[in-house]
Formats: structure tokens, C-alpha cells, sequence
């Protein structure tokens, strides 16, 4: 099975917005075991984006579009792909009827033109959108005038933007798909996700507990992240489901202590789900990831039970005034020591009154350095009801994937030091 | 001029990685006069690459390409590209020697494969690389004998990691591209950053002072970003520069209260430059926005110079435990409330000394509504050394844009009442 994606607009020649579409659709096909073989970017000119969708047409047996579906002027793809079809546009009153609808639970007046949006080629499926006006469209081309011939191609088209485009993707476009192009032999897949080890050592570690099922077909896939790797297996055919799950078994046996989760986890997601799930609450003290953390946790919805409160100790000053770090530890070690991290550590557990408190000092960099403390230099201490922990880190980096990578490092600690484990996940999701 | 980039790899097909080159490769040129017609991504198939390669130079002036220039099994594009233009490849010393000082000056032995990489096809030009060890290659086909009447094309191949990329193209492309294609017509373009009005008012606002701009050829652009509208200008020939100066004078002179910085300023940025500029200081205390001020503030580079401390007061307890705001005006008047936020700003203006206290309270949602305070109700405060001035917002969105729009505000407030405003700005740099 080949599929297109074709991705429209000015503004991505332009360079103005990030193309997030080919990811998001690539990865959310390749997890249901199809690849995407070729994604085209073209602007909405008319001769480009009829020429595209020709050739598409032309050699895939799907072929997706974004864009082009709304209001305005330059929203091209429902008429150039009507023309090129040779099928009139018709009016579709159910879909008229929702747009309409969709405006006046907002209290808002329907624009005139938002009517360009009910027109549907002849033909067409209707994919409903719950997010925004402009519905999704579906043609199936049996027989398809563009290919040798004439075999069949499916063609979908949907709107811009991504909180209009995702879900209708996962609810419309998915269901139908399985019942297009159905994966006739098994499918599994599964991603595990790891922090602490880097890509090229976890390779190592696996091969030989995986050998015999990467040699039996398994495909075996590493991911470099910034502070983690994705570990990921794909099976195909009847054994597939036991072929994975034994692999994920073997992996958990061999590097378990690195897992921290699966799939699209985030070690702040852990994090704020497995405190919550024990009653714990967390304090942060954060120096040189300036709030870096305190910004992850707060992004996950529950985080309010879980964050009693974070201080952003940038000065020295406040980290006596406010975590009651002593003034002569302070002056004797340096911010940026083993004796300061547990105390800041300390300190925010104690003026929070949190279960645990996690702090972080060190030198991000570009300047900083002191003797005996290069840049990239980082403590990070963990003050919990067993006690307290220090451990020292050299994380040298730019400045942003200097306070990433520190986060990971110190939320794994955390989540270690709590006993949350990824074998306890692992048992806890079985 | 047709211009074409072709990104090739198996890991953005599987939506492993997100494609950041084609933005940043578009408005690189976009920004200098040329505009990218097509942009296909695929993977290192063999017949895949060649194909797409052969279609691109079939039908354009430049071909860029991007990645597969490594020394792994699964790096093709050097090979495959020799293959289809019937060039051998010629073992080059001089890279060779390169990519031997390059391990040698990092202590590390030259692995065995990477001499792949001292293979260049016959004709081309060697790109250096200062960031890795494959050098980029520009081969000029005149004639192409892949295009109607042998017209030339330039064939740019670039290695696919960004930090090796970007100033490869920057410093060696760039440069041979001017000299290759020559604007002979004029050409400027301007960027301003705005935030506080929207798209469509910005829009509004400045139709009539640029009419006469733009019937004359100017291109006026707006990108809408979260809590942030660009205004672009770009116009050619012999007056472009004068008329893109203009169209930045009306355009401050209509909205500039809204103008923060140009190109790719963010409000972090100019809030840390104009702060050290004038030797004030800050202390942050943020509930709802969880410390992603204090985190975007400690992204930029001497961010310590001005950031005393911040807060993320996200517990009651800690509101008063930490910045001293008064249990009563909490009680009597809730957490989201303008008295709290007045008490919070003060608050943390006093705690850590700074000139200027800026603090955030409000509901992030989906949850915490309480009566006569929907879910997104925000109050923000300024204390400095002119007094306290409260703000409330109505900022509905998902949990991370709200953070984001949040704190858009919270910065923009901050520069307008510590008088750095758009207009001193533009004076500051002219």
C-alpha cells in the first residue's frame, strides 16, 4: 500500500509556520503499521496544487491533503479538486445546517462566505468536524482515471489547522481507513520510553537479549531524543501481539531501571500521575533550570495536587532569603555544591511542607565557570521522608538543552528516590 | 526561479523526528527574495531518492537536499546522486584530512567508515563543514540532462543535523547562491513583532496608513502565533529599502504600542536586553503560569544579571508562607482575585529586593471555577518603583496556550509600565 500526504499553503513556503502535520500523521500511521512514502509541501497556486494531486493520484493508493478547505480566497483544494475530478461542487444542507449551528452556540453571526464550506463534490464523503466550520472530505476513485489502469485510489481531504485536523483524523479518517486498506496479517507495536542511558549503549545492552526476534523479523528502532531514547518494536503477522510483548518483557529484565514510560509519556506525566496516585506532593528549588521544571509539572492537568510550590533561586541571596540556605554554607562551598543542593533541597521541603523537595544548582553556561566547577557542572539533591540524596552531573550543552537534559536527569532521580520505578509501572499496567 | 527541497530519511517517514528544515530553510530564503516552490520529504530508499532527485531537476532551477550524507549503511544520497548523473566518485584528501583533524582535535579515533565521507562525485564543489565531520555538495549541471533543453540546475546536498546544516547553508551556500542567481532588482524585507492586538485588528488598523504601500507592489504579510502577530513587508526593485523604512515608520507610528522587537525577537529576549540595559531587576511570582515565565526569562543568555528570583506559588499555604501575602485578603477574597495579585507583586518585590515584582493568578483550567471567575480568569500585577498596577484578562485555551498567552501579556504589561515600549525601541536602534 502507497501513501501521499500533500501539505498546502503559502505560508509554509514562506517558511511563517512549522509544517507539525507530517509528523503527527506519519507517526499516527506508522503506530497502526502504514508509512507514509512521500509528503509533498506546495503553495496554493493553482496549477501547483492541481499538478500534485494528479501525480499523487497517479501512484498512491491514498492520498491525503491538508489545507485549503476554509473560507477565504486562498483556500483552494475543494474547487481545484472538484475541477480536476471533473465534478461539480453540490450544496449539502446537513453540512450547512452544522456550520450554522457551530456559530450560534458561540453567539456569533454567520459569515456569508463560510457557505463556500457546505459545497461538496459530487461523490464526496462528508468527515464531520467538531473543532471548527470546514468539514473533511472523502473520495474513493474506483475507477481511478490518473493510474495505469485505473486502479482504485482513496483521496482525503482536511483542514489546516492541527486542533481541527487531529481529532477528525484519529475519529473520521482512522475507522474508515481500517475498513478500506485492512492490515490482513497481525500488527503490534509498542515504544518504550528511557532516560539515563544514552542511544548507542542501550543498542548494546539489547542485542543480545532481542537477537532472536530481531532475527525472526522483529524490526528493533532507537530514537534519540534530547535527554531520553525511545526504544521500539514492530511485529507483523499471527505472533505479532506475543512477539512484541515478550520483547518489552526482555527489555524491562535488561534496562528496566532506565523505563520511566511508554509510548508518548513524559517523565512529567509520570511524574505528576504516579504522586498523585500515592498522595505525595512535591516541592521544587530550582537555580539553573530557572523553572524549567516547575513549567513541565504545571503542564499537566492534576499538577495542582501534586506542586505545593517551586522557587526559582537565581540569586544567591534568595536562596538564604527563601529556602533558608545557610549564609556560610553559601560562602564557604559556593552556590554550585554538594552542601548548598542539600540544603536547598532541604529547605523547599521544609517551607512547603511537601513529602519531597527537588532542587537543582549548577552553571548552564555560556559563563560562570569556577575552578574545580567547568560550566555544565550541576548537583541536584533529593530531601524525601528516607532521607536526603545528592548526585553531581556534567551536562555540557547550549543553554536550553542544558536545563532539558538537567530536568530529565533530576525528574528520573525523583521518581527513582519515590520508588516509582519502571517496573512498578510496568506491573501496574498489566 | 524555481527553486525545490527534497528531505530525505526513513526517521521522518515514520514520524520520528519533526522536519524543522523545511521552515528554516524556506524563510531563510524567503527572507532574502526567494520563495521554495516544493518541498517533498522520503525515505532512503534507493528508487525513491533517485526519482525524486531526477523529477526535481527535471523541472527546477536549484535542488537542495538534505541529509543522507553520514557515514552509515542507510546514508545513500552521496552514492545514489553520483549514480544517477553518471559521475564517479573521487577520493578528495583534503576532506580527509579535515575529517581527520576534526576526531584528532576531539581525542577520539577516526572510525573506519567515516572515509565514505572523503568521497565527493566528479565536478562537485565541497561545502565545508564546522560542526561535523560530512562536508555538504554543490554540483551545477549545465547541461541538465534531465530537463527540457538541457537548462542548468545547481544541485545543493547538505548533511541532515540542524546545527551542521544551518551554518553550512548560511556561510557556504548563501553566498555562492548570490553569486549564482542575482537579485538584479532590489529587495528588502522587514519583520516587527507584535503582541496584544489581533490579526484581523492589526489588519484593520493598518489598511489605510499602507494603502498607497501596497497598491504599489509592497507585499503586506500577517502570521498570527500564539499571543503574537507578525507584520511582514517586503518590497523589490530600486526603492525597495525606502519603501519597507516607510511602511515600519506608519505601521509605529499607528500601532507601536503593540511593537516589541523585529525579526526574531521574543519578548523574553528584549525584556532581559532593555532590563540590563538600564540596570533593573526582577522578581516573578506566578501561580497559574507555573513558572514558564521564569523559565523563558532563564532561556536567554544573562538572564541572572536581572532575575532575582521567582516564585510558582501554586498552594495558598505558599502564597503566604513564601511572599507574605496577608491570610485574610486570601480568605476574603480567593486566590484569583486583583487584591491577591496587588499583594502577590508586592510581595515578591519586597522578598527578593528587585525593582520590579510582576505576578500572575488566575485559572488555567479545565478545572478550579469558582463563581463570578470562569475558568481563565487571570489577574496580573506590576509593583515598581512607580506603584502597583492590576490587570485581569479573560484567557480561554487549553492549559499550555494559556500559559503561553498568559505570560505574552504579563511580559508585554511588565515593558509597557517600565516604559520600554515599542517606540523607544525603534528610537534605541536607528
Amino acid at each position: 500500500m502507497t501513501i501521499e500526504l500533500i501539505n498546502t499553503g503559502s505560508e509554509l513556503m514562506l517558511g511563517r509556520v512549522l509544517n507539525t502535520h507530517q509528523q503527527w500523521i506519519c507517526r499516527t500511521l506508522a503506530d497502526r503499521g502504514r508509512v507514509v512514502d512521500r509528503q509533498v509541501a506546495i503553495s496554493d497556486a493553482p496549477e501547483i496544487l492541481v499538478g500534485a494531486v494528479r501525480d499523487a493520484l497517479g501512484r498512491s493508493d491514498w492520498v491525503i491533503t491538508t489545507g485549503g478547505l476554509g473560507p477565504t480566497c486562498d483556500d483552494r483544494t475543494r474547487e481545484l479538486v472538484a475541477g480536476l475530478l471533473g465534478r461539480t461542487l453540490v450544496h449539502h444542507p446537513e453540512v450547512e445546517a452544522a456550520i450554522r449551528a457551530w456559530f450560534e452556540s458561540r453567539h456569533r453571526p454567520v459569515p456569508q462566505r463560510t457557505r463556500v464550506e457546505s459545497l461538496v463534490p459530487e461523490g464526496a464523503e462528508v468527515l464531520t468536524n467538531r473543532h471548527g466550520t470546514a468539514p473533511g472530505l472523502a473520495i474513493w476513485l474506483d475507477p481511478n482515471p490518473f493510474r495505469p489502469g485505473g486502479t482504485a485510489s482513496w483521496l482525503v481531504m482536511l483542514p489546516g489547522p492541527p486542533r481541527e485536523l487531529r481529532p477528525m483524523f484519529l475519529e473520521e479518517v482512522l475507522p474508515r481507513m481500517s475498513a478500506r486498506f485492512p492490515i490482513r496479517d497481525g500488527f503490534a507495536c509498542r515504544t518504550l520510553k528511557t532516560t539515563g542511558l544514552g542511544e548507542s549503549y542501550m543498542e548494546e545492552r539489547l542485542e543480545a537479549p532481542l537477537r532472536d526476534l530481531v532475527e525472526g523479523g522483529m524490526d528493533l528502532g532507537f530514537c534519540a531524543r534530547t535527554g531520553e531514547v525511545d526504544v521500539r518494536f514492530v511485529a507483523r503477522g499471527d505472533t505479532a501481539v506475543e512477539v512484541v510483548t515478550e520483547a518489552e518483557r526482555r527489555t524491562r529484565a535488561t534496562v528496566g531501571e532506565h523505563i520511566f514510560g511508554v509510548e508518548d509519556d513524559t517523565l512529567e506525566q509520570v511524574l505528576v500521575r504516579e504522586f498523585t496516585l500515592r498522595g505525595l506532593t512535591l516541592g521544587l528549588a530550582e537555580s539553573c533550570t530557572g523553572g524549567h521544571i516547575a513549567n513541565r509539572v504545571t503542564d499537566i492537568p492534576g499538577a495542582s495536587a501534586v506542586l505545593k510550590a517551586g522557587v526559582v533561586s537565581y540569586s544567591n541571596a534568595s536562596k538564604a532569603s527563601i529556602l533558608g540556605v545557610d549564609e556560610q554554607l553559601l560562602a564557604v562551598h559556593g552556590a554550585v555544591s554538594e552542601p548548598v543542593a542539600r540544603a536547598m533541597a532541604e529547605g523547599v521541603r521544609r517551607v512547603t511542607g511537601a513529602d519531597y523537595g527537588l532542587s537543582i544548582t549548577g552553571i548552564a553556561g555560556p559563563d560562570g565557570e569556577v575552578p574545580g566547577k567547568p560550566v555544565g557542572t550541576v548537583f541536584m539533591a533529593v530531601a524525601g521522608p528516607g532521607g536526603t540524596e545528592v548526585v553531581r552531573h556534567q551536562n555540557v550543552f547550549d543553554r536550553q538543552t542544558f536545563k532539558y537534559v538537567t530536568a530529565q536527569q533530576a525528574m528520573a532521580l525523583l521518581l527513582r528516590l519515590a520508588k516509582i520505578s519502571g517496573t512498578v509501572q510496568a506491573e501496574g499496567r498489566s
